[in-house]
């Protein structure tokens, strides 16, 4: 099962973070920039610095995250290089995380689990193992993804507590019943998650939880016993590797960090070559994570 | 301002409605499917298949909705082709309304913003007037669409109630200040579009509002005096027009209503040419609302 893999990997690599390939131009070296005059150049400019980091960090790390607007918004050409980053990664021993946020009805819904986990005229679009997305439309519309990840041994994350400043303006609110939406929402996760239990005891349909909410987090986490977190907001968006503790297991499992910056945008601080500065960045995650799942596991 | 171009257009149509272009390879003619053998094959298809429907009712709606999942299934021809289909609808001089519900953290957002509403390296990229946006990550994820909506004259629709069958599953649910989520997330949407009211008194930030709810759309027109509503749900979905006059204001303007398979797939039932057939199931939906309205307004 996908989550048990990942989870294997995770524990070879002694290294439950991914690296976020949000690859705006203006992270590239101005080298690599300052040549591109077009949105098609820029698409393969970003391709050529992906494969640079992936190169850097695929020992390493055991996954990297894509975050698809950055490649919608250089048009076909940046749709087609979102592919070929994915699938550079998985060549590279990569687990393969597409961030989409996806959400519809369920033939819409259908549409999209089967373009980003599934196939299309029975072939594999895009080299995906995990999507994220939305629940907002309720059962009907995760449905489907929930078929693909059957058919097809793949994962979702659905997005829990997110880890921007407003995301408390709805998921923070207090229903009725007592509990706040983000409770509620991971409550449906933890439902449509009995479909792929895996061998520790983690659902490869698993919960986005910020980093940035470490109450939040250690709330879900007891709640949420078989529910795998993947954790944006570390680093750039302000969260340290303390913050984060709360949503890992007393094994030091149970939740993948992603970074994005602060790996991408390291040589920009550090200068010199990008993909030396990267893998540094990786490496001192890392180290920075490893300190404090220590600090949890020798409890 | 967008939203009062959209509703003089829906005046002069005397026409609330949209064609909805979620074309599946499926909806075409065998004659025209039967051919096909790649995804770039069943994308150009469906690019041909579009035109045509476009042609076919140009003269008779104000816009087409353009679900993007239905190409994104197709890869990077397909992204291509709901790019070109946007442009040729709005060569035809019809208002494109890009159905991507997009969400994401702020940094992210912007780039979805750009992308189907503003310019990426000086450059449109999309031809869409209006993007539909998911709000589960509250304001900061929401702020760079408004922000284009300002800077380009573009407007966004919220999913508030959705029309699939499980949307009351979180957004039914009562919270502790006595408001469901679908109101909180109403009240939200009015906040939000503060920024762009135009002269019909609705603002080019609008909200989805499901027919196939009744109930709740009263609740929310009367609630949300200016926020101007997508409708999705009429047809196929199992809604008909006497379900979403709760939809429109005393004018019977406030929204307008969408019909995807009804129309694409109007050649199924009836035979013959599709793009005939596309075009009476377009004028006989316009007699049907133009009846219900009628009664509205004759009030």
């Amino acid at each position: 099962m996908i989550i048990d893999a990942l989870i294997d990997k995770i524990i070879a690599t002694q290294n439950p973070t991914c690296v976020g390939l949000d690859t705006a131009l203006s992270y590239l070296p101005e080298g690599m920039a300052g040549e591109v005059s077009s949105p098609d150049e820029a698409a393969e400019a970003v391709y050529r610095f992906n494969c640079g980091i992936i190169d850097a960090v695929a020992d390493i790390v055991p996954a990297v995250k894509v975050q698809i607007a950055y490649y919608e918004r250089l048009g076909a050409a940046g749709f087609s290089v979102f592919g070929r980053t994915c699938a550079y990664a998985k060549e590279k021993g990569l687990f393969v995380i597409a961030d989409a946020k996806r959400n519809d009805i369920g033939a819409t819904a259908e549409q999209y689990a089967q373009a980003f986990l599934g196939k299309t005229m029975k072939r594999n679009m895009l080299a995906c193992d995990f999507l994220t997305v939305n629940g907002y439309l309720g059962t009907d519309g995760i449905t489907p993804f929930l078929q693909a990840c059957e058919d097809y041994d793949k994962g979702i994350f659905v997005l829990v507590k997110t880890s921007n400043p407003s995301s408390g303006e709805l998921q923070n609110l207090r229903l009725e019943d007592g509990r706040t939406v983000y409770e509620c929402m991971g409550d449906m996760v933890a439902r449509w998650g009995a479909i792929a239990m895996g061998k520790y005891g983690y659902s490869s349909v698993g919960a986005v939880v910020g980093a940035t909410y470490p109450e939040e987090a250690k709330i879900l986490r007891a709640r949420l016993p078989h529910t795998f977190f993947l954790v944006p907001g570390y680093g750039a968006q302000g969260a340290n590797a303390e913050m984060l503790k709360n949503c890992f297991d007393k094994r030091g499992l149970g939740g993948i960090v992603n970074n994005s910056r602060g790996i991408l945008c390291a040589h920009k601080k550090s200068g010199g070559d990008p993909y030396t500065a990267a893998r540094a960045a990786a490496l001192a995650m890392r180290a920075d994570l490893q300190n404090v799942l220590g600090e949890i596991c020798a409890k």
